[in-house]
């Protein structure tokens, strides 16, 4: 439910991948330009398709957030659209866009828009302070636009604390996806012994008991909660160079590592919810069905995908994938 | 007041940066093996000598802590020695070998014995918890030492937290360094927006308020507290790596960016006793009288140092080091 599929040969050599493992995804509109209009969405989504060829796979695709959408705009594009996604302006890859300030009364005309069409609104929250405190720094703001916009549903996208799972839980309107790397890794496996470009991301991986707070309501499959990869690849060298690039690509390792993630927490039963229909009832999609099989045994995690380095390079994982049934 | 000089090639290539730059250095004994006897002590102060040639530079030398040094060496040694490094094992670059568990009994033969010698203790106080909390988790065991070996001076190591300041204001026999890249960056700086290799390094850059604490000691001069560069090359394709080497290299560039931070912050009158006279008071060490003179003016920080990168590569420092006078 956050994905990064970018455009050109990096949409074609990640998006295939994606579409073998999942039937859908919401689709990050942070390109160069952002998605912005629905002759951009539209011609982006139809690249997604051609980029999967024949895979059963269901783009959901977001618009990059401006304040001047209007009503008879959102209209015409509400059936292609699955949602609208907000950045902070410069909070992370391509975003410099993105808004600055949230003041209530700016945003009123496409929030009361958005609620009205049932638009939801997903978020990096982040601000742009310390980088141990950035998302837990954005909260207030999440708390304003739950309380001032009651009917918009609101996403935390990839949440990495234990405030962000408190708020989610205080406010009836705010949902939020987690990503596979947060449930496994803190400050420590980035900078702890070496310095690990391949696990450098954001919103950066916090401390050790954020962790064990996303993990209880993902294991749990807290029903205000999804898995969402934020799987972003980066070409290799762009990872490895002394300026490395902030995202993890894990979309074709994701399955297989949750489930041995909730097999080992006696979890597995909640798996389904936490992947695939929590989301499901939050978005209100229901996409292609598509029967994912995972056996236990043990799977080789690639060193590359074309010139991407997956998160677990070179590991293994003790489940497989290894039918998908139409 | 900590540096350090490796081996080699390695110490062929750095030695000469420290020794046009300062009149001496105390040299930190993490070689593989670890310095550890009279005769690796010797040959390891005999290779500085001939790495740095002709300059006026003393290597304050320092062994390896360990436990079973016994009087009688250590004061055959005492006159060759300045300091005992003490690591807790596998806490940094070339420390495998270093102390595990910190028990007073097993401790007091030695420490008694430095104590009487008057040999300073210098550590590395770090835990092995979460990368942010490490030296602050280590913190009691600083204050256990401190006071049950009162006549010992404990030297603690490039100190990176507004905790450790506060330790060493509360027991006297407490002193520490504090290194230039920690008075320079947090962990903003690298990991906040892209990640930075070259500014990795352990005890990861913490907290902006850990940075002010450390920034007021400092450039206040305050007689506990002494600079120590730290500064640990490691060649360039090591840094650059996907398991990046912890370590900042800043001998060369230190003093003229140290002289810029003091006038930016209208210190220039405590740079001398933070650079130099605190330390040979603490340590009771008259080096060989050298005059450096710095001048306000441009300089070009160079991106490499034989295969090493420096701190700021490429970027220009407001002080330049234009004479040297024994």
């Amino acid at each position: 439910m956050h994905l990064h599929l970018r455009d050109g040969e990096m949409l074609d050599s990640v998006a295939p991948l994606s579409a073998k493992y999942f039937s859908g995804a919401i689709i990050m509109p942070n390109l160069i330009p952002p998605v912005t209009d629905k002759d951009m969405l539209i011609s982006y989504r139809d690249r997604i398709y051609n980029a999967i060829g024949d895979e059963v796979f269901e783009p959901y695709m977001t618009l990059f957030f401006k304040t001047d959408y209007d009503y008879d705009f959102l209209k015409s594009i509400r059936d292609d659209l699955t949602a609208i996604k907000l950045y902070p302006a410069g909070i992370t890859t391509n975003s410099e866009s993105g808004v600055e300030g949230f003041d209530i009364d700016e945003l009123k005309p496409i929030l009361d828009t958005m609620s009205e069409l049932g638009i939801p609104l997903c978020i990096h929250g982040e601000s742009n302070g310390f980088v141990m405190d950035r998302e837990a720094e954005f909260i207030p703001i999440y708390e304003k636009l739950a309380t001032a916009f009651p009917n918009l549903k609101i996403i935390m996208e990839h949440i990495t604390t234990a405030k962000s799972v408190e708020a989610l839980e205080k406010y009836e309107n705010l949902y939020a996806t987690i990503t596979l790397h947060h449930l496994m890794i803190t400050l420590d496996d980035v900078a702890g012994g070496m310095l690990k470009p391949h696990l450098f991301c954001k919103p950066i991986a916090k401390r050790p008991e954020d962790r064990e707070a996303l993990l209880r309501v993902a294991l749990s499959a807290h029903p205000k909660v999804m898995f969402g990869s934020d799987s972003a690849p980066h070409p290799k060298h762009t990872k490895e160079a002394p300026g490395c690039a902030a995202g993890i690509f894990t979309a074709p390792i994701a399955l297989p590592l949750l489930t041995e993630l909730f097999e080992k927490h006696n979890s597995l039963d909640n798996l389904q919810n936490f992947v695939s229909t929590n989301a499901q009832k939050i978005y209100n999609i229901t996409p292609t069905k598509k029967q994912v099989v995972l056996e236990k045994g043990d799977m080789d995690i690639p060193l590359l995908y074309g010139d991407v380095v997956p998160m677990m390079a070179g590991k293994k994982c003790s489940w497989n994938l290894i039918t998908l049934r139409a």
